[in-house]
């Protein structure tokens, strides 16, 4: 199946800072244990009923069920890197398996840390909007299955830390003039004490490679989804206008230097042969924001947002049939992001 | 006069290394005590003479006499960017002047160090070449003056180290394999063993900006000049295959890393909008070198040669009328880099 990555599109108006909007809820069987202490049979058992369900007419239409031990390991990383499931869902063991559209906008993971875990993910800041297709996806399967819930508790999930609601609202936002302006950190202890969790999309830690970080509630028990939704939108609002007021400070207290190392980005990241993930990221990352800042003539962002995937490694070997030494996915990796540079001004000329 | 410097020409075949020769002649007039001791009265007559040989019918056609305090500080830099005149010449004290044609070929400095320095420079290997242009000047010169010779010194000049013939025979060569691989000391140490120097044209030192270096003779007593034109021009033969075979091998065993190095360098001058004279002239070095290998598609050396000359800082101000500040003359140098570069591969496109 194709998948288009819709959600890597350009969404206004935040799409200079938010890349998109994500909303999980975390449902499981009554009666069957969670999938770490389920049986083989179990597990089995879980994905047999959710295919059960697919087959019905009407619901799930043009979703695809994939068994993870019957993919391959660069197919089950893509699925990672695009965002459709989670690392520990691609080790592909305990009968896991992942329900896809063709639009790579909604997955269901069957198996993953709970029995399911329907997702929805949007381009920008729609979190209202993918909770709705989210909580569609839940009622339409909750027709067919009986889902584990406590009257006190709410969802009972495999971590006490989902329960309740067992939602994850989380937006994915481009910080570049946070981390060059050093208030990232600043930032990362707000968002803690208003109750959300902050972290580096790419790479480990509160170091992200490209400046792309999510922002999720860390709280799923008390509120309601609504109330969770909007409190991580407000954030994501907040953070979008710091964010600009700080791009546009950096841009007018040091122009030239901001211009400066905007272009040479660009300029690197078109001609170099060779380029590590690190050096790909932050140079994409300045691109990005020099666009956003109307330094850079028009370049598509959702180009960009797409090219923050291209430099990962499985999309690296995506096409290569076999393992590339470092070197070779650095020169690879180099060849993805000129083409796609380059190919993007074809007729056009440098200032 | 708006010279052209042709000096800076592409001259096959060896100018993919020797950029360009210059023969100089030293001559001083008989009972007129040299520059450094003369008054200011001798000073000025010497320039009277030579004004006065300038304006007979059918000698120094088309040449100019400029006297070097009427020039500004601006000009007389410029001079000596475009290698025309020396550092202390421009100075412009003590009844200096300089004659010019219009090619950039030839130059005549009165009152140097001593009262008439003759030089012709020329692209690539052509020192005899250069010797005959020069020697022709200065035999078209004595018709009328009458220099110091003495019969078992030979001509007598300011400073020992010229007396003789009076010559200084050089050639301007890039070595950026014998920089990136270490060698250049060694280079140094053989050329010194047989007699001649070897210094960095830009910048102090033995380092030098852009791996631009001069090879030139320094025994000017005892040889004629043919055998030391001769000499310089063996001894730059070497130099060009050394660099050559070095830039060969170095490109067969790090193919990669040379390209990638080549092509971010050309990207970078594409894109900075700040450079300094030091990252310019190095980066400069390394596109010169890979249009050389074939690495980069086709760029006129000659332009480029052209550039080494326009990111000094005479020439970065050059249609400013004032001075700039080093960060006004960083940004004004990377729009002049910019444009040369651009422009060049204007309705191309990168690939």
């Amino acid at each position: 199946m194709d998948r288009k990555l819709e959600w890597l599109r350009v969404q206004p108006p935040y799409s200079d800072v938010i890349i998109s909007s994500r909303v999980r809820l975390a449902r499981n069987f009554v009666k069957i244990p969670f999938p770490h202490k389920a049986s083989p049979e179990d597990a089995v058992g879980v994905v047999n009923s959710v295919a059960d369900v697919v087959k019905k007419e009407g619901i799930f239409n043009g979703m695809e069920l994939l068994y993870m031990d019957r993919m391959d390991d660069l197919q089950r990383r893509l699925l990672v890197e695009d965002h459709l499931i989670s690392p520990e869902h691609a080790m592909g063991d305990g009968g896991r398996a992942v329900m896809l559209d063709d639009r790579g906008i909604v997955s269901i993971m069957v198996n993953e840390e709970d029995h399911l875990r329907f997702q929805c993910i949007l381009p920008g800041l729609q979190l209202m909007d993918a909770l709705d297709i989210a909580a569609k996806m839940e009622r339409d399967m909750g027709k067919h299955i009986e889902y584990a819930f406590d009257s006190q508790l709410g969802f009972l999930t495999a971590w006490p830390t989902n329960v309740g609601t067992g939602m994850r609202a989380s937006v994915m936002v481009h910080l570049p003039a946070f981390v060059l302006s050093g208030r990232i950190s600043n930032l990362i202890t707000s968002v803690n004490k208003v109750g959300l969790a902050i972290r580096g999309v790419y790479g480990e830690g509160s170091a992200s490679l490209g400046d792309m970080f999510q922002v999720s509630n860390q709280i799923t028990l008390g509120p309601s989804e609504e109330e969770i939704v909007d409190n991580v939108e407000k954030i994501a609002g907040f953070i979008f206008d710091e964010e600009m007021k700080l791009r546009e400070e950096m841009y007018k207290n040091e122009r030239l230097k901001v211009e400066d190392k905007v272009w040479r980005a660009l300029g690197i990241l078109q001609n170099a042969r060779s380029i590590s993930i690190k050096e790909a990221s932050n140079l994409l990352s300045l691109v990005r924001m020099g666009v956003t800042l109307e330094i850079l003539p028009y370049i598509d962002t959702g180009m960009l947002n797409m090219l923050f995937l291209a430099i990962q490694p499985a999309h690296v070997l995506l096409g290569e049939g076999k393992m590339l030494s470092k070197a070779e996915m650095d020169i690879k990796r180099a060849s993805v992001v000129r083409e796609a540079l380059n190919g993007m001004r074809e007729g056009g000329k440098n200032v």
